[in-house]
């Protein structure tokens, strides 16, 4: 288990990979973000992404399955993010990329009203399989405090 | 076609709505946010959510298919978000809930460095059925300059 205690700023998280495929772009997008450069090949060619791009959307979502199966799903309550700031996509997801994800912890703050918990702010980073950087946010998170152990009698 | 010069701050754009259904919720999650709050109901119940809640990453995903489907879909190049800041969920989304969002205009900036486009600040809000905010967020779209018309010799 991962306690608030345990998220010390500078620690860091690294993911396994993912190979994102063309059919996983345009199924996403169909449903979420029907844009032509997003679920057309042909039309994304004369877009400004000059060739299919995956949805935002679908870069950050995905980097999220990455961060649950990474050593931080073990935080004690659960992930559980207070909101995103900061979130940028320095360049587009190309069908055939290979993404993996960092995460630093930044920051950390108790709680002042709710002593068994604290605020853990964190930035996470994607990289495509040439470490170039697809996608970029800093979220806060809801962590649970180690439980204080009483002295056995 | 909507260009830069037609996002006065203070417009405001309305979508259509979606009703979520627990499958939904559920599949998104398994793909994407694989966590028990997410994904099973009963295990849901005893989490700090009290009952399945859809995953913040599909809340937001949703709402980008009710921003695709909305008046703004018209926009001259796509939109085509730069980034996304203080995106939060106030509350989370249930099964059943049914979703619209609103976007408001908050700021234009002309680009300096490219003569034909400008960078839009929007806010987008999402409500549920009862009005209450599931999530709301501000983002930059990159948008064409409505093209000067030369007149005819």
């Amino acid at each position: 288990m991962i306690y608030y205690e345990d998220l010390i700023p500078g620690r860091r998280f690294h993911t396994a990979s993912h190979t994102i495929s063309e059919d996983e772009i345009i199924q996403f997008a169909r449903q979420f973000d029907p844009q032509p450069f997003h679920t057309d090949p042909q039309a994304a060619k004369a877009s400004v992404f000059d060739g299919l791009a995956a949805s935002g959307w679908h870069t950050s979502s995905l980097t999220m399955s990455l961060v649950t199966s990474c050593e931080l799903k073990n935080v004690a309550n659960g992930l559980i993010g207070m909101g995103i700031d900061k979130m940028r996509w320095p360049r587009p997801t190309r069908p055939g990329d290979t993404l993996s994800a960092q995460i630093e912890v930044l920051e950390q703050k108790a709680s002042t009203s709710q002593p068994d918990f604290g605020v853990v702010r964190l930035r996470w980073t994607t990289h495509n399989q040439q470490q170039q950087i697809v996608m970029q946010l800093e979220t806060a998170i809801w962590v649970a405090r180690r439980p204080t152990q009483t002295a056995a009698e």
